[in-house]
């Protein structure tokens, strides 16, 4: 199996151009102090047990320090020089960051989207599309919409009347976004997400649910990420807004009017009902639902699964579904371990007392 | 931020046709009666703590009325006339129904789709479109599809064979229809969203997992309207089915031959197992979860993240996973706070028994 | 109401070309041992519930036998003949493996995806495809990939520079798949689903979350079948792997570096988070979600809405989230609700203590 699946990988290899170094030269590069040998060849980053002689991996605590000794791995990035290690190291201030320097070297080197705009594309009017900007076939761009300097937008892309989009943005294919929709600069949408669609909004009018009109639009801030198979709703009135350097996972939902901070983290699945709002840094683990018109405070941090049904302040931790306290969840869930002992002991005390009473009746 | 968002609105106002009434107008063309001034000048809807001099907002209860005062509100929709208020009301009966015609009067202009077929959509053979149908560019239709009045086909939509789609529908931009389903009249399925798809449906066979062939389809009824990201999946035979007037959010799942009743209201990230039956005006509630083969009575609701395993009768209120009646579960979460107070109870128990057997032991 | 829904499937009948067979020759083609009348004309499948005089219906258990009495199909499957029914019986060995072949025989008969590469598709450089592959309308495939015999790729899918897809693979409609992702053989891929996106990745560098470049890519088995809407991350760095077999529903979400075993089964809006590792045969429920780092043996069951949080041998079945036992649970489950019991009890206890002091003081 393995050896079917490198043969395709090498397959593949027949086509991509990979970047090759010495280790003496990638220290250099990333400003790392090299120690052992200079020579090897690097052209990969690999983890530490699948890595083989022409990669680098990495180790960021002791738990994988042990995992090196047995590793293939032709160097290794670390934070500290590791005694008596038989292959090169590349030590660095902050090995994450170190990391991203290196992947980036090594990312594999594709051909950048054309710039312009592709034939089969459909382009409306008064639209203004600055320079270097890519527009892929068959995207779809309507009246008003307004792309700024270098942004790439995908193939099957559909940019609505009005739409606005910053400088340096990546709308991949298959995105929609509707009308009268804000998208800021560096900002990055993965396939097939659909922002500014209409809210999950209705009003039981004479037995039938009407639709309230969603007048408003979506903000999205700069330097925001998110996800492929996203759903950001428009706002009834107002906007839906994301704020700057949030990034947002795969299969998200946020709803109507909805408010994020800036730089908060946003998992898999989670789903963000209408209205509520998110202060700074906040973390939401993969599954997570919000209540509608909740707020919760800047950093605070929510467990995977967790159901929010009220407002939480700052820097709480959250778990559970409805969400209370960690620690109080922890507490209830050692208790909920421990009832067969409290059968028992129940059981215990009433053979006791059944005892004593017995006695009692002895006595008189 | 505040102001670098208005400036970005301001700026699609450039582009946008806003209408701008006065409130007397206003109150004319929605049939309020008219408190207070009659020339200030409205031009959009807004949050009551939102809302500026040209904003009309509303207020549907005493929580509201109080943020009222503060408001910067142009006028205000109420359904009594507030004593003392400074700005202009426009009393109606129903403020909720009042606030989508005065939303539909301000909502923004866009240009509508262009009737007809798209230059670089393809149509195959006996395909029929009605009168004032729009097919936008990319979009496929596939053989024997029918398309109904004044419906409209977003550009990058694939329409199956033999799919019919009625009349006065919006089907947006990335919609995949696959073959043999059957789309009402008046229905709106939003971006991206996928129906008709086979169901999950395998039988292990010779230690695989055997596909079932899915010949049934989809049937979604008159004023169904889907959200963005969905799936809906065809039956193994039959029909899957909408019912009319449903109403279903973002990212939610509806599986082979689940069949939903009238009405229902079906909010984000749900999923509903195959073959299970929803009866009318059901409510799910955001990331509910239906196991298969479930039936669940008219007017039930579910709340979030509820898991429904077993049948359900009509006009329940069930929560928590596996779910369970709303008043049991309350009465459950309030017995297990109660869980430290049990231990420490069974605690002193044990004391005043330890006493007691031992004075009957001094009495020995 | 059903009266309308058959006049639009009749209306669909129309275009479409049903088989029809009499009942002999349908069960001479499954193999099938006839027990009854031979001229029975067939033309689909139903439900025991649904079925009319030219359906054929099925029976697996004891519990459709009775349904069966009352029902009103043309013929029936079943495992051993039934005395004294009046419709035509088709005795196979297999019930479930007979209904595939017969779901096949009466599966509806569209045009097969033209062979060869629609005007409107988009093809880079040095891109292979083999013979019989059907490249739909405004498809776009990059420089470098290869396309194996007889695939078909959809309208409006995205394929990656350098990837590459086996032979007899259907992606559908409006597929993305990103560069330098592996598609084995007999793949198939619902609409709308993302194939190789970044993974949710980031280090927070001064204050910003920096995402971590993902420069591996996704392996896809062969005869894995992934519904619509789903996502599949591309891995930082080695692959992200779906093994051969493994079927997935709608709406699920692969997270980077994922490792899932043969022949699994995963349920629609499962959520798998990253680097986590699946062995074979294992089955995750709907909403099911996996937290990152966890490993989980071949064949363990884990129930729908579960939350897995250890790493969790073979053959388990787990439940809940956190996820445990289910024996355990369903121990955990009895005792809650045995709680106010509990309650009762400890009063009572505590009732008779008092009695029992008070008597004791009464000695003294």
């Amino acid at each position: 199996m393995l050896s079917e699946l490198s043969g395709r990988q090498s397959a593949l290899g027949r086509f991509s151009f990979f970047m090759k170094l010495t280790v003496a030269q990638l220290a250099e590069k990333i400003g790392a102090e090299l120690s052992g040998g200079r020579d090897v060849g690097i052209s990969a980053v690999e983890a530490v047990d699948a890595a083989g002689d022409s990669d680098i991996t990495f180790v960021t605590d002791d738990k994988h320090r042990a995992a090196l000794e047995k590793s293939g791995a032709g160097a290794v990035l670390v934070a500290k020089r590791i005694e008596g290690l038989r292959i090169p190291q590349l030590v660095v201030e902050n090995v994450d960051a170190a990391l991203i320097e290196v992947l980036s070297i090594f990312a594999p080197r594709l051909k950048a989207p054309a710039v312009g705009i592709a034939p089969s594309a459909t382009v409306g009017k008064n639209v203004k599309i600055a320079d270097g900007v890519s527009v892929g076939p068959g995207a779809v761009i309507d009246d008003g919409a307004r792309i700024g300097d270098y942004t790439v937008i995908g193939s099957g892309c559909k940019i609505g009347h009005n739409v606005n989009i910053g400088k340096h943005c990546r709308i991949h294919h298959n995105v929609v976004v509707y009308h009268n929709c804000d998208i800021g600069n560096n900002v990055i949408i993965a396939a097939n997400t659909v922002i500014g669609s209409m809210g999950f909004g209705y009003v039981l009018i004479d037995g039938w649910h009407k639709l309230i009109p969603h007048n408003g639009g979506v903000v999205i801030e700069d330097f925001v990420e998110i996800g492929a198979n996203c759903c950001v709703d428009r706002a009834k009135f107002g906007n839906t807004i994301i704020g700057e350097g949030t990034k947002i996972d795969n299969l998200v939902q946020i709803a109507h009017n909805v408010v994020i901070g800036k730089c908060c983290l946003i998992a898999g699945q989670v789903g963000i009902a209408g209205s509520s709002k998110l202060g700074d840094g906040v973390v939401l683990a993969g599954q997570v639902g919000i209540m509608d018109n909740i707020e919760i405070g800047s950093g605070t941090v929510v467990g995977a699964q967790a159901g929010v049904v009220h407002n939480a302040g700052s820097g709480q931790q959250l778990v559970g579904s409805p969400a209370i306290d960690s620690r109080e969840k922890l507490r209830l869930i050692a208790l909920q371990r421990r009832l067969p002992k409290f059968v028992e002991q129940i059981k215990q005390l009433t053979a006791r007392v059944d005892k004593l009473e017995a006695a009692k009746d002895d006595i008189k």
